[in-house]
């Protein structure tokens, strides 16, 4: 089996493999396909109106994680993809392929904490399918949540609006969701009290376009490859520099903690319930301020700014000691079956 | 492991045990859904307009098979759903779960192929999603695709328009996708020139919808189950008896001797290409006159009638030696990951 001719789990990393699949495997094999589609969310005319229109499947292990579980994951993070589109999120359809022997009452927990996570989300649940395939050890399931959002008037999001001395906003400490479920799964329990910020962001993104409208320039949740698959994606599709402060973004102990024991960089690990926002500078104090009214946004702060248009742009982090340090595209797959 | 704490395959079978598991366990568990949540397509408000929304994940085994593979019936899958839903399919999502080893040159050709029958069928696969999980014996993977589609004008379709004398129509041979996955799984050469009927069937439901507009009282594609679930479905939905004739039933040789040598009964096999529609008495025939000039509907026929509504209502088959068959609802699985 070579890398070149087979799928690797490093493929599903969210990293530079994962890039490389869809851009060089996926997206010719389907042909007659955008750049932009299999990628994120899209969107359709419909009548007058329009339709976001987003999906992922969902494949975590364990199911049951310290703050979530892969039932809450699937309604969120189809929420949130919808949310930073600059979507109402409105419905979803949810799909799931069941493992035999997989315990009834573990799916009926997971599926309330979905149904409840899309109730406090104020997305319906519309439509479904489910599916059995044979059991793979210890018997799982994998959740496929489809979404539809309304465009919420005044947003206008994209890389297209980034431009030179915007701001870069993040909402809280990094890494908690991948490194809860990466201690469930390892059965550490040097992390007690780590929880997996596992949320819906959208009344963040909606509060911020209410305000702020077409001043807030781009949106995204750093999930797989973390915060610095999202902004190497930044960088590269803007064309522009990035930097960013490591004394400025939020720490949270245990997490450091956890990252430092399992050997990992907490830039690369999975969030699913923060949000990066890129504005216009001078609008950037009131975005803070308008996010630390949610509690969604335990620690909204301004990380970082966009730089100059280049031919070959970078992610640079200032680190704590005044150093300087180049941030990689996660390559492969640090964390397998985060999300 | 009993049949009540832990999912069976059969679980999985589109019958009884199917039909159990979503009324009695997963919409009570998400709670707050109206009793046609995951099941069919959902139609949502969408500004002065509508949004037809349906999804489904496909797990059949092998991944390729004679006349099509999990790629074509992926697209073709949804967009039939869109079809009986009275609805234009207009946008897909494509979502890949791939298992650790899949050899990439076989993704190439599945995903090309759901691409030519999205091409076909007109709809443009607008977003998409891609996982890795470890492998589990010989390397598969599953593809969910929702769609979202316009209502038809003219199109009013639901068991609530069904009526007594309503004819049945069928528009070709029974199993023709099951048999052939079972053979391709099997190994079995018996049966060479039997093909998947996979196809899309959006052209024959717009043009019926055209031409007889509410005259077309309920449409639905017999995957999963078979006919035999699709018309308990019918009679319990509608609370009336349904009548069919077995010789009316279009046959195919290889079919029929592969169903034989299986041990299965035809009616509980998957199809993945036909339409049954219940229209007006009166403009049966007229129905059956367009669909003969699709392709797509290789021998459309009337295979029975809607009967008068009663508390126990009932499919009854007049059997090709003239007695009669209560037809039920397959229990489990004959079929696994057949679709």
């Amino acid at each position: 089996m070579t890398q070149r001719d087979h799928i690797l789990l490093a493929h599903g990393g969210g990293g530079q493999l994962t890039a490389e699949l869809v851009a060089e495997v996926i997206l010719p094999a389907i042909g007659g396909q955008d750049a932009t589609a299999l990628t994120d969310a899209a969107e359709v005319a419909w009548g007058g109106a329009r339709v976001v229109f987003t999906t992922d499947s969902y494949v975590v292990q364990p199911l049951e994680f310290a703050g979530g579980d892969i039932g809450k994951l699937a309604v969120c993070g189809t929420v949130n993809d919808l949310a930073v589109a600059a979507a109402k999120p409105v419905a979803l359809s949810m799909s799931l392929v069941l493992e035999e022997g997989l315990e009834i009452e573990l799916l009926r927990r997971v599926l309330a904490s979905g149904g409840e996570a899309a109730r406090r989300a104020g997305v319906t649940i519309v439509t479904g399918d489910t599916k059995v395939i044979d059991r793979r050890g210890e018997p799982g399931m994998t959740i496929n949540t489809a979404g539809i959002g309304a465009p919420l008037p005044g947003g206008r999001v994209g890389f297209r609006h980034v431009g030179a001395g915007d701001a870069i906003i993040l909402t809280g400490p990094l890494g908690l969701h991948g490194l809860a479920v990466m201690c469930r799964r390892k059965g550490l329990s040097i992390a007690s009290s780590l929880e997996s910020d596992c949320q819906a962001i959208h009344e963040l993104t909606a509060a911020l376009l209410k305000a702020l409208g077409p001043r807030v320039h781009w949106m995204r949740d750093p999930t797989r490859g973390g915060l610095a698959a999202t902004l190497v994606d930044l960088a590269r599709a803007t064309g522009r520099n990035v930097e960013i402060h490591q004394r400025a973004i939020p720490t949270d102990p245990p997490a450091t903690g956890a990252a430092e024991m399992l050997g990992l960089d907490l830039l690369n690990v999975a969030n699913e319930g923060r949000l990066v926002a890129v504005v216009e500078a001078a609008a950037a104090e009131q975005a803070v301020n308008i996010l630390a009214t949610h509690e969604a946004a335990p620690a909204p702060v301004i990380i970082g700014n966009m730089g100059e248009a280049t031919d070959m742009p970078l992610v640079e982090m200032v680190t704590a000691a005044g150093g300087r340090r180049i941030v990689q595209m996660p390559y492969g797959e640090d964390l397998p079956r985060i999300c």
